[in-house]
Parts: C-alpha cells; sequence; structure tokens
C-alpha cells in the first residue's frame, strides 16, 4: 500500500493524551520512536508519561508528525495551532469523528497543504489515558481523508502511522467520510437513542418484556451524550440529510400502518433486512454461511468456561458466541456460531459432555 | 404463584405445530402430559409426532387446553373454531404476539369466558417443528392477558401451562400487552429496518467503515418481513401511537442539528441514554456494575475455547462476552464482563497465561 513507502521516522507529537491519542503515542513507542506529549491537562500528560507513551514536548523540539487528539468542538483550532507552531516540514493529522469541519477551519491556512485528517475505526466506552493500549487499532479501518491543498507527501505519511498502528488505511475525501460515518456511525446513534428514549419512564411492566432484540437496538445509545452531540453537531449536514430520508422512510412506514397495507409494511421490511446483509462480514469477508447451537447453561461460576472448554475439545472452530440475559431467566442461552457444515459435530460433541443442546 | 394451583392434567392440543406450537407441546410431553397435535400442514403434524411431541388429534378427543399457536392473521379465526369445536371445560389459549385484536376476533362468542390469551417471550430466528425444544421458554417472561370476560380458572390454567414450560407468567391486560410489545419489539424493529435500509445500496466505502454499533442497531431488522408485517399490522394502533411520538422526538433532532443546538442534542441524547438504564439488567435484577476485560485473541483454531478454558481457571464468574467482528480486523478482540472487583484478578491471570489483555 502507497503509505507503506512513506517513512515515518518520529518524532511524533501528540496533542490530547485521551483514550485515542496515547495509545496511538503507546503504537508509536512499540515501534520504537520518540513521542512527544501535549495536553491542556498536565496531570494526563503526567500519566501518559508514566505510562510509557513518551515524554512532554519541549519549545525545542521539532516533530515530523503531530497527531492532534482532542474533543471535537477543540479540533479546529488546535489544528491551525499545530501548523501555526510546527517546523516547515512537519505534517499535521488530526483524529476526530468528522472530517470536513476541521479542513474548513484550516481553509487558508498557509501550511494547509501539510494537514491532512483521519479518523480511526476504534474506541472503547472509556475515555482517559488510562484505558489507553497500543493494541486499540489493530485491524481496523483507520479512514485517511486528503483535502484538496494536501501534498501527497503528506498523506503518505499519515498511511504511514496507520500502518505502524497495526491499522488498514481507507481513503476517502472529507466528504465522502462525513457521509460515509453519518450512515454508518451517527444515524445509528441517533435512532438508538430515539428507541431507548421511549423506554426511559415505561411502566415496569411494559420492560419486564423486554428481550435481547431492544437491548441490542439501544445498546449504542448509552454512550456519553456531550460528547455524542459534539459529533454529530460537527457533522450536521450529512447527517441532517440522511435522518431526513429516514423520516420521510418513517412516515411511508406510518402511512402503511394506518392503512393496514401490509404489502407496503412488508416492503419496508424487506428493504432494511436487505440492508442488513449490505454490511461486510468479519474481516471484511463475504458474509460466511454459520449456524448457531444454543446450549442450555446452568448459571454457576465457571459454566461458561466449562462450556468453551468442552467446545474447544470439539476442535470445532467458534466464530461468535451470544449470551442470553433476558430478565427473569434463571436458566441461560449460550448460541454457539460455527461454519454451518460444523455445526452437528459441534452439538454432538457438547451432547457427549452433557450439555443440553437444540438447533 | 396462583397458577400453579390450577391443576394442567391434560390433554394439550396443540394447533399450530411450528417452532412454538411444537416447542410447547415437547414442554407438556417432558411433564408427562397427552398432547393432540392439529395443523393445516400434515406433514407438518407427522414431523411434529415424529419428534415425539404428541399425536394427531381424532373427533372422540377432548383436550382441557388447547393452545392456538398460527402465524398471526389466522389466529383470530382460529381461536374462534377452537372454542367453537371444543368441549363445555375447555380453556383455549393462543400464543400471538399481539392480544387486543384476537380478543376482538372472539368478542361475543358464547364461550369467550374460557379464552385467555398469551404470549411467550422466545423464540429464534428459525421456524417450523424442526427447530423446537422443550427448553425454549426457561426462565421467559411469558405474557398472560385476561380479557374481561375470561373467568378466573380459565386464567389460572393458562399460567400452569406457563410455568409448565419454565417461563415466568407476567399478568397484563391484552391493551396494556400490547402497548408494552409495541415499546419493546414492534417500534425497535422498525427503526432497525429503517437504519438498515440506510445501508441498501450504500456504497461499498462507506460501508468498510461500519463498526459494531450499526451491527448491533440493525441486527433484529435481519428477521423475516412477512411475519413481522403481520406482527406489526397486528398491533397498528399501540405501533402507531409510539411511532408518532418517536418521529415528533425526530423532528427535534433535526431541529437540534439544523440550528446547531449542542444543548438541545445532548438532551435528547441524555434521555436515550437514560432509557438503555432502564432496561432491567441480568435475571430482572438491578444491573450489577461490570468491568470489561478486553482480550487480544489470533483468530486460529481452539483460540477463543483456550481463552475461556484459561478465564475458567481463574475461577472469575464470566457473566457475558462480546466478540469483536470489525471488517478487516485479522486479530479479533474479545470482551470478558465480570463483576467489577473481580476484573483484575481476571486479567492477572489471563497475562499470567501469555494473553495480551487492556482495560
Amino acid at each position: 500500500m502507497s503509505g507503506t513507502s512513506a517513512r515515518l521516522a518520529g518524532p511524533v507529537e501528540i496533542v490530547g493524551t485521551g483514550l485515542i491519542g496515547t495509545s496511538i503515542a503507546l503504537a508509536c513507542r512499540r515501534a520504537g520512536l520518540e513521542v512527544l506529549l501535549t495536553d491542556r491537562d498536565p496531570d494526563h500528560v503526567r500519566t501518559a508519561t508514566g505510562l510509557g507513551a513518551g515524554r512532554p514536548r519541549t519549545d525545542d523540539d521539532e516533530p515530523q508528525l503531530v497527531v492532534v487528539a482532542v474533543p471535537p468542538d477543540a479540533l479546529g483550532k488546535a489544528i491551525r495551532d499545530a501548523l501555526d507552531t510546527a517546523g516547515p516540514e512537519t505534517v499535521v493529522t488530526d483524529v476526530g469523528s468528522v472530517k470536513a469541519a476541521p479542513l474548513d477551519a484550516v481553509a487558508g491556512h498557509p501550511a494547509v497543504s501539510r494537514y491532512v485528517g483521519s479518523h480511526p475505526m476504534a474506541g472503547t466506552e472509556h475515555s482517559g489515558p488510562l484505558t489507553a493500549n497500543a493494541e486499540l487499532f489493530d485491524g481496523r479501518p483507520w479512514a485517511v481523508t486528503p483535502g484538496p491543498d494536501a501534498t501527497a507527501s503528506a498523506a503518505r505519511l499519515v498511511e504511514a502511522l496507520v500502518v505502524l498502528c497495526g491499522a488498514v488505511p481507507v481513503r476517502l475525501s472529507p466528504y465522502e467520510h462525513d457521509r460515509a460515518v453519518a450512515r454508518t456511525s451517527h444515524v445509528p446513534h441517533l435512532m438508538a437513542s430515539l428507541v431507548a428514549g421511549t423506554l426511559a419512564g415505561a411502566p415496569a411492566d411494559h420492560l419486564a418484556l423486554s428481550g435481547t432484540g431492544v437491548r441490542d437496538v439501544t445498546r449504542v445509545a448509552g454512550g456519553d451524550p456531550r460528547l455524542y452531540s459534539q459529533i454529530i453537531g460537527g457533522n450536521a449536514a450529512a447527517v441532517a440529510a440522511l435522518l431526513t430520508e429516514v423520516r420521510e422512510r418513517l412516515d411511508l412506514a406510518l402511512e402503511a400502518i394506518a392503512g393496514d397495507d401490509r404489502a407496503g409494511l412488508e416492503s419496508l421490511l424487506a428493504y432494511g433486512q436487505a440492508g442488513t446483509r449490505a454490511i461486510p462480514g468479519k474481516h471484511g469477508a463475504a458474509p460466511q454461511e454459520m449456524a448457531a447451537v444454543r446450549v442450555a447453561l446452568p448459571d454457576q461460576p465457571g459454566g461458561l468456561a466449562r462450556l468453551f472448554a468442552d467446545a474447544g475439545a470439539s476442535g470445532v472452530n467458534i466464530e461468535d458466541v451470544r449470551i442470553d440475559h433476558d430478565p427473569g431467566r434463571p436458566v441461560g442461552q449460550v448460541e454457539i456460531d460455527v461454519v454451518a457444515d460444523r455445526a452437528e459435530e459441534l452439538r454432538v460433541a457438547l451432547e457427549s459432555k452433557g450439555w443440553v443442546t437444540h438447533r
């Protein structure tokens, strides 16, 4: 890949030593690069330094690459500041969740050709340097989004950082990126939040009927409202455009329901079903045919580990696992996904160890 | 519980030997009851009989309880037919996903006092008798929804069936039930389907940025469109009322985004976050404080099983498991949830076995 041809020798400056910034710092240190740390909060720099993520930056330092990893609303100014103070050769990137807004923020800056935005598809529900780890980006997509004024060598250097972090570079224009994440992240988050909102203050005997479905749909809505209001607000145009389309289809659903138009309702649902099949499968491969083996699990310490030890002894590779957590369920159910033509083999192996299984 | 005082002695007739009907039949046989099988499709009856679910019903049989388990749009007629042909003491229930519509369908029937609707919160993505199992209902909530004309003894007999199947009876009026499932199942399904619809036909480089979030949000939208159009269409009033509320909040979200009203957007998201916390935790208990231990997993046969065997050896009980399936991720990540104050113990145990873990 082109990025690998640009030599990233360091030093790399990390501006903002939170989860993402410190994780990038640790990945750079893992590769032996010198890392300079900057944060508004000196405690964060001290913590990150203590984790072996690098050393505080001094005025004499001249980084080869600056990675700006600050909250969305602070991105534009932080990127401009980095371009102002950087050396004549220094390349600046950021890892913000939206890419058009920061590009607009640096429009007309004399060093705009040395700015290339990026966005790693990684993160956890945690934040702060203490939750950082060098493996956070292993194999993840990481969007690299050069603007029209960016030099090819600057883009290649950012792609070299992506590869160094173990991630997979995905080149997009800033505008395509923002349309993509509106679709794969921001609108899904908003819709999950709207569904979850219908549960707030709901009667307990309504919530008692909650199954795994509503849990899956609403899970992401548990994320930090302040952070996501900045992310979504920073991608207003793309989110509004897609959310308006969704609203039109929601109106169609309401019409179909009001008019008892089963065919119309079915076609809306079939369109959604087709959408679920468009998501790339594991490792980006075409979805492989899987089968679920269901196992009844007594809720006892070590039960799950015993089950997996027995499953492992069968020699059948486990592709995925789901554990049923319905309320009022004293006996759990575990679904083990395996390649379809190995499912019966796993079932027989588990039954022979005394597990109750079913299709 | 009152239901346990009503003696269910059988015979139990199952009308409709699909996944749910045959699973109830198997649970009744497990308890030693005589089970009579009826289905429009004689092959289904033969298959269910072959599975040991019971025997075909004859005209001389007089069941104590009839369980109607046919598709939503066929429910009303099937329940009326059961009441017409049943003996003077026979109680009739159904297991449909909506409860007001079938009650309306039997309104004015001379035997309406012996009809009590119900709805087990169970099922898989599969259908047909071959996918049935007696454990399907273990510990699940199972709504029992007597109408105004139902006798107390009829309701108790249906509750006795619920308990016999290993499920947990939840008493609701038919109208409360339909409002509850609109909230916990039907509207979440529609919203997931609308999100999934935005992925149908999306550019590949957009879909390449799909993470675990959009997969969770859209998973239920993979369900059978025909079945769900019947379920949702059969609960039109409750779904339309709630979906209209959701649409109003979606309009608020659009206004907040268009007006760059970060505070308004944040309060909408905070409301959703509160909703995710309203869902009952495992076994209906108040959510316990959990911590996730993240482990890097090489994608090799048996790797997951080795991991769980090592985790089991630590003696720390595993509460939940998530496996990261992001596209382009050669190295997987497994998140193991344990009670928060045992997390460090598990981490140390796994590191000692050579696993790479992080918070």
